[in-house]
């Protein structure tokens, strides 16, 4: 596709005229400068904020996320200078807003009000690219994709998040992928954690282990190189739907200041982007980015990260989208 | 008016639903939360964003100063508690989001491309309440509200802002107000100038004094106590239409360390919310408040101090709104 | 008293030595260098933290205060130089740590192993000062404390807290005082309220109104002037056991930036201070200091603020404790 | 003197033509602009940086002091509009640079070397206006001022600073006026301490009291307002050589977060440059802004707030310089 | 060249005594401490500020950049432990100040205003080192320094700035290269671009492949290994004069927050630096360091990075110049 | 050893229950959570704070690093998840408060007390793990520790430390290992330095090569490769007893801004952790984590990566302990 066409299939999609995609400060802030809509209807792939955090148990912040991922993603460009995807040309991109919420102050009831928001998109054929929010979030959302076949998962994070119970509670921001596996949703052979260094519990890796996960932690990572942990990656995940979670902290400290539960010694983010852009052709079918805090950020840093693996995120699924469009068609 | 059937009204003129205002870190930010639209034609007060800060002399930032504020609005309740007005109640209130300025590296062109975007407002009979960007931006807005009647003018600041020519220029963030005075936009004779403690040239006071503009500084601000300042503003500002401008600097850098050019010694956030609150009647036709500059803000206080003036500033204006329209109808 | 034997009384009741105390940045925090124990039997006042943040509608992080308070707390005297208390010297103020909860994810559950701990403290005889925390933390405290005999209240806050259901709850930040009297351990008659200007809902002021608060707002609070807002709270609180309730958002964000719902034009630390020690006298039984925010504040002066109004708090309380002691000696 | 002359005299006195001093960002920054020079033969009054922090008893940081007060003194116009002083017109104003220390390890060495080089002012005839650094700089200041007669003392502080042994040493940043009496070279009958709240001892009030100082706690400041606490502080200056002594902590912290000892509810800078205006006439023959520490400060307001106390301490030293040398005439 | 007669030529050269040396936070800052000059006949390399930022399309602050590397270059060494150049012996470097720009509004005026100033450099057979201000400065750098030869360039960035028109202007922080061309001064054939992962238009590679630029983006970068970019540099620079352009945020935000247009992804610190002592032997005629934008700045780490790059550049064009001039003895 | 026999052993050794180590900001900060007392008797590991930084030479603040590292070492989990090492359960770990001191302005006396201190710990046969202040305090550690046989040292760094006399004083931050050397303590022949980029003086390096220290700068360490640098240190330190040093700095500025002499271009956290885990087996008795200055972090991360460094360290000197536990057993 030639660069001009796709400029222009950009402008008719997107809430900025050229101008405004230069003058990134200006205007209202939506995901990627994305138009606004409510509308599934010309939705293909809907990028939405979900501002909650009770599931934390660390630092707090996530519920300030979205707002923040917005305002710097308009500082990223329309186009992917390193891979030449223009995700916005692709198909319809749009900002859907944030996840309506009724209950604030208890957990499950919450879990269950975002359960039933996404099934809503899923039932429109919407695929959901999420800003958290805790990582808790990632179960409801997994329980409306995986309910008719179990999915792949690429998980990039400092923690498993396979723990069971923390405080009396299954639910919380250590344990989605532990009830995404016990809910039938979520496929541990084809699961794969990278970047893990300081799980919750002593209970996380076994759990990981005898379900057949994946588990590529920060050493290995490193022993591995960047090549083989892509080769790896893509092996386990394979032919199937797949989605994709990214949790801030699985970059270090110094590259994502502004995390829920911060561990040193993570992934630069260099290397979590040319991951990402090793991950091209897999046939994602959603994903998220969680625990961007922004009161503990440093000048916006964080969120820029976020919003730039944001943008990653929402390439694979472009192009993934485009791919099942044009084998539908 | 009763209170359920404010809320009523506020609800459906407004980007949320209950919840949301409630939840005020939850969904794409306006202005308080206010109805998104570009239809001058539904729209009696604009709220808009100026995000330029090429005027300036001394610290940058100013350009950031809309989506800031923008999101620390939010967190302003929509109603005001200690005068009981409900603005987006009055009046038809909408977000319009930010001026188009095709220019950014020319003052002089960027002051004419603002000036013709105000016009249209007037032409379409909008009130403008602008959120800045530099101060230099008041002349041209003031040029195409006062083409017809010269209007008043209550400006908070630390600065007089009658400095003619600095580095070359007459436009600059100093000169707004000489600007409007030679336009023939501005009557210095309803001029008050409130807080002024660090002017930018020795010229700035004379001019004043001269073309009998009334100036409270600080000093004599305490001298004379709050309640005569209004007495005397009062006065001064009269019957006829006035803008109001507040530039954040008016603020102690305790309250506002985010401005553009701080100056030590100013107003209180009390001090200068109940000076607003005393200038209800005056019959109000726009106002600004510039020089917020978030990048030297402090967890957002100097944004959240900005929002709360603009919606006292919102308040004086939808209350003139509706004592014009009753009087119209 | 003399100074001598105070400071000796102090040295053996506080966890330092005298060089300890003019290093304050040296030895484990504890709240104000008070000795730590677990022991309610050498407990007259039981310094304590409540990490706990799930009740708040806005900006997060208040789980984070008591560590922070503690921190700051070591920059305050053990003597008040202005009203010449020596708090340590009066009783045995002991750092006993902090409430456990053991759930995390379920307010209302939280609330309720909040109140069981409360009942113990009470039944020990011991004076309860609490650093939250969110807000919602006071309704269960209350309960405990007033369930013999309905308590007086001196709030100092920016908003009313009286509401009643937010999100669907009406166990939140906004409704300690609601529920205070729902449950009939707080007596409206003998409440007062100061520093108001936000409230969340049109339905608090009425409700304070009705029930027969009192309400100093802040507009009043400047009208009245510091001393007759002194004199009114005496006369409302009158003899009878009386609590102290401190959002540090009583504050205006230039002096507690780190406050979970800053609210601009409030009041100064100088104002608040001479407040307090115009309070010396009255019964208190307990008192609170809430919402101070770390991820928002900074330099540590929000923190350093709330240990200063803590400090006021606790020579208020010891001299109430003293006061009966003696009586009933 | 008129305007167009002062501004005349003044550009040749200092180190920046008309256009860097309205481009205040633009230059190596010295104190206000100043000229720099290491000729005392060419000042009459020396700004001078005193980078030592080896005195300090909690929070550090002073040592980067004056860097960051001359960086931010290049935004303090060269007059001041409030009184239409312009110091640098009455008389040689030039930043000598920092005062050279060899030590760095010993303080009470470094005493020694500050107190030489303050000789060497004096024996210059030279006024000197000291940017610390902590407070213990006072005292050998003192001690090369007060030789032939005892000076009188205007201080501005949270704290009396007339501690005498801390840690094993009477040197130290609570102890300068102690020691200045000690040494006979500060007369406390003529001493006003303004702005107390937050003593290290218990001592230190008794010491004052005991020797004659005036004592003006910030309770008794606000009690008497602020006309009473200038004409009372002009009763005890009178006629005699006077020394002017801020430390930042005077202020509150939501005025100086940045300050060695913060100690919430100080003065507002509003009521500390009214304060210093109300001094003029005294004869003042030096003065010291202490305590800014740079590290904690935020947005460069305390470093902003030290500079604009600086420059009217400058003013009170400039106007009696001038009547001076006109009585010597 | 025996280590302690470099130290005492550099003594000799600089502003400061060997104390001052150790002392860091002492001392009106220079550049790396050297001594202050406007005579150009006693300066063989100028190290210069330029504090303009009016060329910025993203986040503002540049024009403050020289201040504070001016202050985090004090803490910089006066010899390259990792090289063993001692720059200030090899050559008279001097800071000779901030370029003189009398306009301060109109980009296109302030462009020809800096072209000015380097073509007295130039005249003088000075060697430029200048630190930004935006990128907008280096295009009339080049102007002067390329008029009678086209040069070299080695550029890290991570964007191309072979832009052409934005916002109706193709003077601006994206062109300077483009511009170059345009005007002959830049040979592109001779130019390197290092680190690019962020271009501003989809037309800044196909104009720097198009022209023959060498192109290595950050992902070509860790493909190639340093060792073979090092090598491909001074393949393509070769012989000839060359000039070395870094902009700050070449390296990631993790290193750099206080960028201007910061991008996810970029080098790390040690990678830049062993990058540019790679360069050693080229015969660099200037270099520059621009975009520290110190209101993004997070302790001084962006700026101190700055000093540190800057610091190689000085060595490079230091070694280049003693070597021309053996070469010319 | 079993994993839930170990967490019992945790749990009856440290000062928390189970589900205070999931809420990791409740509680008071001791270093992990360990149990704090002062009984050497009961302790075989002491983690100790040592807040003092007198000996700084560049920027402050490192007195308060052992509280900003107790706080944020409460988010470490008590178990190595990448090498499976609880060091709590391998022997009785103890934080037993910060060393006294009673001087304060006089560094040599100060180092004496520290010396004493140390000594006493020595004798009870207890380890000591120290958390400064800077880095000046570790000679009279080694004096204590290296008294009868001189130690070995994995020194880690920017800085090579072995400078002699800076301001006139052998005693400062840049010089424990030459006093070390100088007093018979160190044994520079098991001596390694690793990650050294910016030394203080010329002399530093000469001083490590003659007297036959191992030297691998950061260029070296590139060079070289993480498993070889893992390899030359093993075969210098080799069987004897060894120390090992960690400055903060020897971490970039991006990993650990909140340094007192930061030094760009150095070590990822990754790389520490992995060069530490690279350690074990080595006969470790003692170490220290120095130079964290908390006015300088951001968001704690650097106090965050001094916690997770000093608990790698913790966990190679249990195992230590635990191996010569046996031997001796």
């Amino acid at each position: 596709m030639d660069v001009l066409a796709a400029k222009s299939m950009i402008e008719s999609s997107t809430s900025c005229d050229f101008d405004e995609y230069i003058k990134t400060y200006s205007g209202i802030a939506t995901f990627f400068r994305a138009k606004h809509t409510r509308d599934l209807a010309e939705t293909d792939i809907a990028l939405v904020g979900l501002p909650m955090d009770a599931g934390l148990t660390q630092r707090t912040g996530a519920r300030h996320g979205p707002r923040e991922v917005r305002s710097q993603s308009c500082n990223v460009l329309y186009f992917n200078p390193l891979t030449n995807i223009s995700p916005l040309s692709l198909c319809r991109v749009r900002d859907i807003g944030d996840v309506p919420i009724p209950s604030a102050f208890d957990l499950r009831r919450m879990i269950d009000e975002i359960f039933a928001f996404y099934q809503r998109l899923d039932a429109a054929n919407v695929v959901p690219i999420t800003v958290g929010g805790d990582h808790s979030i990632t179960f409801p959302i997994l329980k409306a994709l995986g309910v008719k076949t179990p999915v792949g998962l690429v998980h990039i994070d400092a923690h498993f998040d396979t723990a069971e119970t923390i405080s009396g509670s299954t639910l919380h921001h250590g344990s989605p992928f532990w009830n995404g596996v016990q809910a039938g949703v979520l496929d541990p052979k084809r699961t794969v954690h990278i970047g893990l260094r300081d799980p919750y519990t002593e209970f996380e890796r076994p759990f990981a282990d005898e379900t057949g996960m994946t588990v590529i932690d920060i050493n290995r990572f490193h022993d591995m190189g960047l090549a083989n942990v892509i080769k790896r990656t893509r092996e386990v995940i394979g032919e199937g739907p797949a989605y994709i979670s990214f949790d801030i902290d699985g970059l270090d400290p110094a590259f994502a200041p502004g995390a829920g539960t911060p561990a040193v010694g993570g992934l630069t983010s260099y290397e979590a982007k040319r991951l990402l852009q090793g991950l091209r052709g897999l046939d994602f079918i959603g994903g998220d980015l969680v625990e961007v805090s922004p009161p503990f950020d440093s000048a916006g840093i964080t969120a820029l990260a976020g919003a730039q693996m944001l943008f990653e995120i929402l390439c694979l699924n472009a192009e993934a989208w485009a791919k099942r469009a044009k084998a539908g068609a």
